[in-house]
């Protein structure tokens, strides 16, 4: 058996999981099943939290305090790599993570990355933090990378049976790696050559992805200048066999959004300007004020401003039913609305209940909707969105019935009731 | 039944397929075997090639003189549409076609357009020329669209087994088309609600594929950049279930790098310039000065010049395994190496046997390459060079063994004895 794995099984010493988020909350409770788990954050409020939470199990562990994870001989790094106002790689979390590794490293552990990064980050940035430890890479320990593919609000993808790409610095690192995630993975794991190659793999993944979104976009915003509609040129490209059904839309959250940036970071870091990535990201980063322009023409031709309307919007997180706020493009286009001096409302049940996150934007409870807007904007494909109906929304709107339905659910019977636009 | 569709079954009029291309000649072959058809060509050397080729068929004619039209009720118009020098759309094979059937043009006929058009092109441009017969649309005549969508070489997908959209100018066209299309191919009939619509969709279809190429051409330039191995990191992408595994590589022919332009040119009509669509392009078309970039930095490594260089490139087509070399970027790469002063002669065994378009390039017959070269660039991937084995091209290099395998046929065990570079 693999040494550095025989210490968790026949030894019982502890994996540890740094950051407790959407990737290593869930990551921890698989892990938990077959071995001891550490969860460790920074975040005292959290941990309080997860400590009243959590199923009581002889197996899991979690704390705010470093020292504990000295009990441990495996690290698992599950710390967020946003990225900052000028879209430049936010590494902070990463760097602060590798140092409190760097501080409890023991001869022989294994530092597991899975934190989205660039290609080279893990060799560049987070390993020489782990060697201010007086430690070598290889020779004292073992860093490993195995890029998250947690996919939010997804309840048929679990962790377990996602496949996933492993990488280590070493070959008994990758032997280790393997059998790791192989313990409590039923999916395929797939070993690449290096660290390198799973880092870029998972940039590439994200990358097709907002690349394919923005093209979508693109198309729309052309058919709505061609006054030919989207949604029917979409359905019948979609006839064809090797067509790949994607939509246009707000591109926001924590991957699809990010990871682009990362690697435009890298690229240019040695000369090269990818344009067609950064096309791509542009146009996704346009769309809210495209959407914005939309109803400000709109409004002209009824005579009516943004300055000192009344909107309503429909949903405020990037994704359909999640209450994850995370570059949603929906603040944008409220941000977009309010310069405009617009007065803007919105509802959100999913975010009030399960957070406070909403900030300086003016939630109403969905129970509570009352008076006539000039606009209703439905923005997020929530479920509980669904089933208010097409009178509804009706209802809530003036004389000129403006709808602008992002995410297309009103059926298209009932659109010709409104002055309606979607992407 | 449909009057159109009863002229034809009951009357036993004939329908034209005008253009006898790869697009034409199968679909003349199919409709045959329900429908008598005539086959119209403005080139007589075709007409007289088919006329020997052609199986005997009292249902088949085929002829170069439009006279010979005025028996059928509907026209099919196949013709190719290409781009001009600058890349915007040649329509000249369309206007000429839709000329000829304005002149043989009877009361109640109908007309379908199976070439590739930028959005209100037919509406635009075709019907004011029918219209040229002094007979009125949807008054006089009928107009409809669908797309061709064969795929040249791939004798799975055969016409008949291929799901198509169809749309016409009024609902009875739209009745016929529907009928006329399911009565000859199995596959799925996709009814779109106007023209426009239809052209769209199909523009969609290829400019998603040119794009996504694109996206595997920029990051195999990023990662050749970084050193990191593009072929592993698409292996490990592919791992994920909504990845498109797409791969890096030349981008020629009458479809994919064609109709892109044609979005971009009715865009750009109308004061929208689409980033997105323009960088794939862009890049696509950059792909063999990149080559021939990366050529002459090794070649420098070597203190080896371009200028005089003996240079044998395998294939000319855009693809493999047929003799089509329209808009082929192997072309392209050949004439950059030859601005640098490189000898280059090519071996394409299925170009030099199926026709002359070899034109000022100097061919060799596969059976009689001799010599060594300094480099050996394999452009296509035809079956015949699969068998040719790694020694073969060891042997026609110096001492340098420089192979430019752009895709990837050598076996990876064999490329460390080659200075060997891919995409």
């Amino acid at each position: 058996m693999n040494q550095a794995l025989e210490k968790l099984i026949v030894h019982q010493s502890s994996v540890a999981v740094l950051g407790l988020g959407y990737v290593g909350l869930p990551l921890l409770m698989e892990v938990s099943k077959k071995y001891k788990v550490v969860g460790f954050d920074t975040n005292d409020g959290l941990i309080a939290q997860l400590k009243d939470r959590l199923i009581e199990s002889e197996n899991i562990l979690v704390t705010s305090e470093l020292e504990v994870l000295r009990s441990c001989t495996v690290y698992i790094i599950c710390v967020p790599t946003d990225v900052l106002a000028d879209k430049s790689p936010d590494l902070s979390n990463l760097v602060e993570a590798s140092g409190s590794v760097a501080e409890v490293l023991k001869y022989d552990d294994i530092i597991i990355y899975e934190s989205t990064v660039y290609p080279g980050c893990t060799e560049e940035v987070c390993i020489p933090i782990l060697e201010k430890s007086g430690k070598k890479l290889n020779q004292d320990f073992t860093v490993c990378y195995a890029p998250e593919r947690i996919v939010p609000g997804d309840n048929k993808l679990s962790l377990n049976s996602i496949s996933r790409i492993v990488a280590a610095s070493n070959d008994k690192g990758s032997e280790f790696i393997y059998q790791f995630y192989k313990s409590f993975i039923t999916a395929d794991i797939h070993v690449t050559p290096n660290i390198k190659v799973a880092e870029a793999a998972k940039m590439v993944e994200n990358t097709q992805r907002d690349l394919n979104i923005s093209l979508m976009n693109e198309l729309a915003i052309i058919f709505d200048k061609l006054n030919i509609d989207t949604e029917s040129v979409l359905e019948a490209a979609s006839t064809k066999w090797n067509f790949h059904p994607y939509q246009p839309g707000l591109v926001g959250g924590h991957c699809i959004s990010v990871d682009p940036f990362y690697l435009l970071h890298k690229s240019r870091s040695v000369g090269h300007e990818p344009k067609v990535i950064a096309a791509g990201r542009a146009i996704n980063d346009y769309l809210p004020l495209y959407i914005v322009e939309k109803i400000e023409a709109l409004f002209l031709t009824k005579n009516k401003s943004l300055k000192g309307s009344h909107i309503l919007v429909y949903g405020l997180t990037f994704k359909e039913n999640i209450d994850d706020m995370r570059n949603s493009k929906v603040v944008d286009l409220i941000a977009h609305l309010k310069n405009k001096e617009a007065h803007v409302e919105v509802v959100d049940p999913i975010v009030q209940i399960r957070n406070d996150a909403s900030g300086k934007i003016p939630m109403i409870d969905i129970s509570k909707v009352k008076g006539t807007f000039d606009l209703v904007v439905i923005a997020v494909k929530h479920n509980i969105f669904l089933s208010l109906g097409h009178e509804y929304f009706y209802n809530l709107l003036d004389e000129h019935k403006i709808l602008f339905d992002l995410k297309r659910i009103i059926p298209i019977e009932h659109r010709g009731k409104f002055e309606y636009w979607a992407l």
